[in-house]
């Protein structure tokens, strides 16, 4: 039980997404992770689309895994995102993929807010909630 | 300087590889670490699709990755992987990705050696080299 | 206006989808074709996985996209999938793409139906309604 | 025999390109497609990425793809792409994917040059011999 901002979402896995194991393959977490960060802003009233045509960018600076058990193709995972910690410029998530009682994987990325020029920039206020 | 088994690489960043801010994605760096362990792999004389043909598997149990600078669409980028540790059945390598005088990441990811029923297995003997 | 069978499905544009230019890569409209056939499947009571678990695979033997505008990170685009033609052992469908009323891509595929061992077998009689 | 321009060039089939039954995803064609393309620029000494930099683009408008055999993971194939036809803003290349004498798949896209507002544009004299 966490009182840290978080949000869950569902993801079906698509055939192209699976290797010749049949399995998902373990760089698409990084995609899922991504997908689920996406999710967590649009909950909070936020389309990443909208910040990137403002010039407000984020940009994965560390990123982590660890693989259980694996998805298979057409099966459906739920993922949790949870904000961590966060500074001014930078967000630390940890993320938690199942499958029913299963745990799939476990991860954590650090997100950089950047501008147009790739500089720092400090997080947009509105983003509260976003991170820890 | 290492005396711990090494290989270096190059790979040309592709035009399908690159996001929206023309960098080549945070998830393609894993892609791009498993081309450098099967290139390793190659350098040693074995061909990963032939362990596979004999039932022997390996997979990813952990990643990670330190995102230090981004790489554009068409760049050459160079890739080192190094046998860091290895256990009875996995194997840990360590990644680092230049472009010229530039460190563009460093990485780090655990294999596991499994048979066609996904039970662990030992590593074998032909593949010491590959480990560290 | 037809009286053939179709499927209609929504799919998001993911940002590892885009290219440089921000817009869906051309390649992944195959894929998204892949999906509209998986969908349709599923809506007529069959899950493509449990296809192939008993033996029963499809193959695409020919593929053809008309790309009209480009559909680009985030935006929801409409997949109209339209079972065509039947032969024995054959499937062709064809596609629409749109974004509210833009025709984004339209499209042909033909499917093939194999066995394990990648010789044609016939298209079980449960798929009726899939092909045309 | 022809004596239209073309350029061969040779890929190796990546463990993250292929699907769950070990075979190239059909969709990965118009991928190496474009680096059939892509190759054959830089052949004539035209570097793609130095063209966008000049507000140059390709967008491709049409691809079809005829796949007579699978291409499996590790397998290196043989691409050769032929202009065969140029209209002043377009450009029709066809492709033949070969793994010794085994004829993989076949195909051709429409390409049409565009610039940085997505208009149409004439095709760079210095693309000469990119064209058929």
């Amino acid at each position: 039980m966490s009182d840290r901002p978080s949000h869950t979402t569902s993801l079906r896995v698509r055939y192209t997404e699976v290797d010749a194991m049949g399995y998902l393959h373990h760089s698409r977490f990084l995609q899922y992770f991504e997908i689920g960060r996406v999710e967590f802003l649009r909950h909070l009233g936020v389309a990443y689309a909208d910040l990137e045509k403002r010039g407000i960018y984020f940009v994965v600076t560390r990123a982590e895994v660890q693989y259980k058990k694996p998805a298979q193709y057409d099966e459906t995972v739920t993922l949790t995102t949870t904000a961590e910690r966060q500074t001014r410029v930078k967000i630390e998530h940890s993320y938690a993929m199942t499958r029913g009682d299963d745990l799939l994987a476990t991860g954590r990325t650090t997100i950089a807010c950047i501008d147009t020029d790739g500089r720092p920039r400090p997080i947009p206020d509105e983003l509260s909630g976003f991170g820890g």
